[in-house]
């Protein structure tokens, strides 16, 4: 997703490392669902693509990221396959795959928000475009599992693509370098995210009704 | 959803007013799935503005009406944070929701048929596009929600705006004044809408199979 | 959807069965799930429409086919009005339906990767394309459906696509004609798709996990 920002080679290389845990947490949830290997595949690319495709159908500009760059594509489906072949082996490193999925969130994120800036979108739009790049593609991946999406129910997730989207927006128009800010946002949204797995922490609920 | 119509002002406050309730509609299924406060604002949120972004993606007005008047975003965030705070006083308004709702239903029908009839769409493309405005926040609403979307299954919803869809499309090509076919074909839908809640009209269903 | 590539009469006839057929099986789900007329007719409307609807708005071709000749839509209308006035005598004709759905699966498939290459996408790019013009209806039918999509889970289907569609990319890029390698990849597909029918061929899945 890095064309029209131009980013530094490491937020490319998050980039590519988001897309490969994405799609493991795609593939996994489609091998725990019993689906064939094509399923699994399909799980797994529409959960590493479909925020970033979700955002460029919004933003107009396709076609999607990663059908000018299919490299995003192969890896996904690589990846996939791989977890289709050992999902045990996959299974046992939920730490590392919880690791990497937060890496991936804030990377995505901060994309979505800076691109969104790119295309001159406001405030609130710039939040919600980092929030769906970030989470559009497991939203999908639990809908196709004919679940309720986690993000709408989970400890802070998605909130942290919030924080990270919104402080984005902020240095952007204080006038911030793109570096700093792109490290600062995406270290924001990676520092609350382990921060919530390591502390549990959770948003409030009603519990009546 | 008002650039490419100039509507009165009347069309753009209803246009307000429908994203309120259907945006507390959203949050108010949220609340009784147990979301988090996040999850309750994503789900106020694609309610009342699913409709519109698929039309715009559609139509290929992109970026879609809300992320162009970021008014839209405020309200229906505002009214699901609200709804999240006070879940009970909603619920004790049902007939007020109902109300509103029905009155949303009508404006965002009759605001999507007629921009589809400005982007030169035909007879059942503009009908479509009025029901896809005014009923895709709430299925995608109930997918998000797990369940099997009320609009395919309920007394007259939907088809109260196929109705209006209808009117206005004829309207259009006789000649009608916008804002005397905006009125009347918004109307029809409240109308029908009103009556089938008051005399419990349903669509037929097949009890074979 | 034939817009882009001109293809032979007998394209454009298959693709409006396979519409027909498409719908008929959106419809019947509908009247399964107890649906209303409406319920049933939205069913067979985005079955038969939307794999080709997602295919244009990713390759930003917009408004989509089916609002461009609206053909498409009143046949996808038609049919899912018939369906619903003689469930039973489609039920009947269960492997005429499935015979119809694999003529459709080939002929969508073949349309959407060839389209990809006029968009100058890739081989992946080309290969999903096809395969989600071929399959998202289903898709979506099924998530409206409150059920896992039978395509991530059932029999070679969207695999067929997958064959078809790389068929199609390399006889595109040895220089076989345009109509030798539509009639070859479609017939690739529908091939594929009755021999797993006739003989119950399957995709692996993990059974453990």
């Amino acid at each position: 997703m890095p064309d029209p920002i131009a980013p530094p080679h490491i937020v490319y290389a998050l980039d590519l490392l988001g897309t490969v845990a994405f799609a493991a947490s795609g593939a996994l949830a489609g091998v725990r669902k019993r689906m064939d290997l094509l399923g699994v595949i399909v799980l797994g690319l529409v959960t590493a693509t479909g925020g970033g495709v979700v955002r460029d159908v919004l933003l107009h500009d396709t076609p999607p990221f990663c059908f000018k760059n299919e490299l995003y594509l192969y890896l996904a489906v690589g990846a996939s396959v791989l977890v289709f072949l050992v999902p045990r082996h996959f299974e046992r490193q939920q730490r590392a795959l919880l690791l990497l999925d937060a890496l991936g969130l804030g990377t995505f994120a901060v994309i979505g928000t800076s691109k969104a800036l790119v295309f001159n979108l406001g405030f609130m739009g710039s939040v919600i475009m980092g929030v769906m790049t970030a989470t559009c593609g497991g939203l999908i991946r639990d809908v196709l599992s004919n679940e309720i999406p986690l993000i709408l129910q989970r400890e802070i997730y998605a909130s942290a693509c919030v924080a990270g989207g919104a402080a984005y927006y902020l240095m952007h128009h204080l006038g911030v370098p793109s570096p700093v800010r792109l490290t600062v946002a995406a270290v924001l949204v990676i520092g609350i995210r382990f921060a919530a797995i390591l502390k549990g922490w959770q948003l409030p609920r009603r519990e009546e009704l």
